[in-house]
């Protein structure tokens, strides 16, 4: 019996737009019920124009908090009263948590990333690792890393519009943690392909791979890519990338998509707003199902 | 299985004050569900004070609604951008529904009471009735009955701060609708006894006969009562007053208390919001079972 609601319940709510096709109500909203917890969670379609707005409906309906996306991860951070510290260098905001009125910004993104890994066996602390993309996952992923102990992080961009955002994340590394990050350019073929090979992981936090650039990767050689490389891919829709064919027919044994990402950034901010583990097994059986009984 | 809550769903709102108890929740959530319409309903605590943003909350979250009780249905008004025209004779609404950012006010308790004595098959249009007390439920009762085909209504008040608010429903009937209406006083019991003997329905729409005045009645006499007089009491908790006691001892046939105007309230709610019939009888059902498991 899913969420039984009642007068008791407290609401959670997602800000973002486009919002609907979000997989996160479905996920929390399991977790909730599975747990007896009494939450309900709720997307809302808010653009920048109706972000002040909506923050303060947090404060006035005494919501426990929200999760925050597109178009607003950064334009939250000025409504709130407070950010963690690794989301201050973040510079974006995916969880709102309300303690009695006090709002506080985090970014479980780059923890959803590290623990997905952590739940596969795959421990990249004190290795180094390569990175495509500063967009808002890269970021992310680049300053949770380096903050919990990635060793070393070969950040790649192509010169678009994130090329600054990459050297400002390089820049923040070097100054605020003990990881030793570089800026490197896309364009560089060569020197993509060396820092590839000296890497335990591979990571691309870009959209290619995803619509719509469905089919297309970063790397389409498979000799790029060893045997015991980790290779990650942020995206999850497709399930399968063009990066992780790539990578599958090198042979990589470790090759991931966004999913598990996805559900344990939703696991962080889970834990935040109600102090409990996710049954992320039971979360990813559910949300696995859906999408096998999607694809038939 | 109740409220698969997704993307899509829908939320409405109920704004008061204390609010955690009610029932309207449980009403709502389980008549969504029973029809498959993707809606949430959840109560939200808010005071005068919190009242203006709450109810901007409802335009910047997009819900599709929401129910307001007290302290909140007459300061809602000003707030609000279109009034029904009984609920403007009412003063007080305890219904909003939000047509893309137009917010309009509704009451739909006078509503409830008639059509919860329509589904016993009792009709009292055309009929007299007596009624005691103008709060609220009271003034409701009094202009939807006028307006809805009723003939005469002799409303009693006592000497209190309700008196005016009864003068002036009598004033309202009497100037815009073809019910005539007629001031009495509680202190005048030979008054009150005469009007409850010349009518077809005597209603309390009083706090009288709930907590703290549980256990007492404004009528206590089982004489003043005819077998055929129809009793309607607006309380609900306790299931059965103590009007309703002496009316059972007097041998009156159709008593009701205000269970079934609270389910008809909140089907007229629905019915705004969704465009549905709620399964009301399904409704009761679940009501009345969790009342009798809670008795136990």
């Amino acid at each position: 019996m899913l969420n039984q609601l009642d007068g008791h319940t407290i609401l959670i709510g997602l800000m973002a737009y486009p919002i609907r096709h979000s997989m996160s109500p479905t996920m929390h909203n399991h977790a909730f019920d599975k747990l007896g917890l009494n939450f309900a969670y709720l997307a809302f379609e808010i653009t920048n124009d109706g972000l002040p707005d909506a923050i303060n409906a947090i404060r006035t309906l005494d919501m426990r908090g929200s999760n925050i996306s597109m178009p607003n991860k950064q334009k939250v951070i000025p409504l709130l009263d407070k950010l963690d510290p690794a989301t201050e260098m973040i510079g974006a905001v995916n969880t709102v948590v309300n303690d009695h009125g006090v709002l506080t910004g985090y970014t479980t993104d780059g923890i959803g990333m590290i623990k997905s890994l952590d739940d596969e066996g795959i421990d990249i602390r004190g290795k180094k690792m390569t990175l495509a993309g500063a967009g808002g996952a890269g970021t992310a992923i680049a300053i949770q890393c380096a903050l919990d102990g990635v060793k070393e992080i070969s950040i790649f961009n192509r010169d678009d519009e994130f090329l600054a955002q990459a050297q400002r994340n390089v820049d923040l590394i070097n100054e605020k943690t003990d990881c030793k990050a570089t800026l490197h350019h896309l364009e560089d073929q060569d020197d993509f392909k060396k820092e590839i090979d000296s890497a335990f992981i591979y990571a691309d936090a870009t959209s290619v791979g995803m619509n719509p650039l469905e089919g297309q990767t970063l790397v389409s050689d498979p000799s790029w890519l060893r045997k015991d490389l980790v290779v990650f891919d942020t995206v999850y829709a497709p399930r399968t990338t063009k990066l992780m064919e790539v990578a599958e027919e090198a042979g990589v044994e470790h090759v991931f998509n966004g999913l598990g990402m996805m559900l344990e950034q939703g696991a962080a901010a889970f834990k935040l707003w109600t102090g409990e583990d996710m049954p992320v097994d039971y979360i990813r059986h559910i949300l696995f199902d859906e999408d096998a009984a999607a694809t038939k």
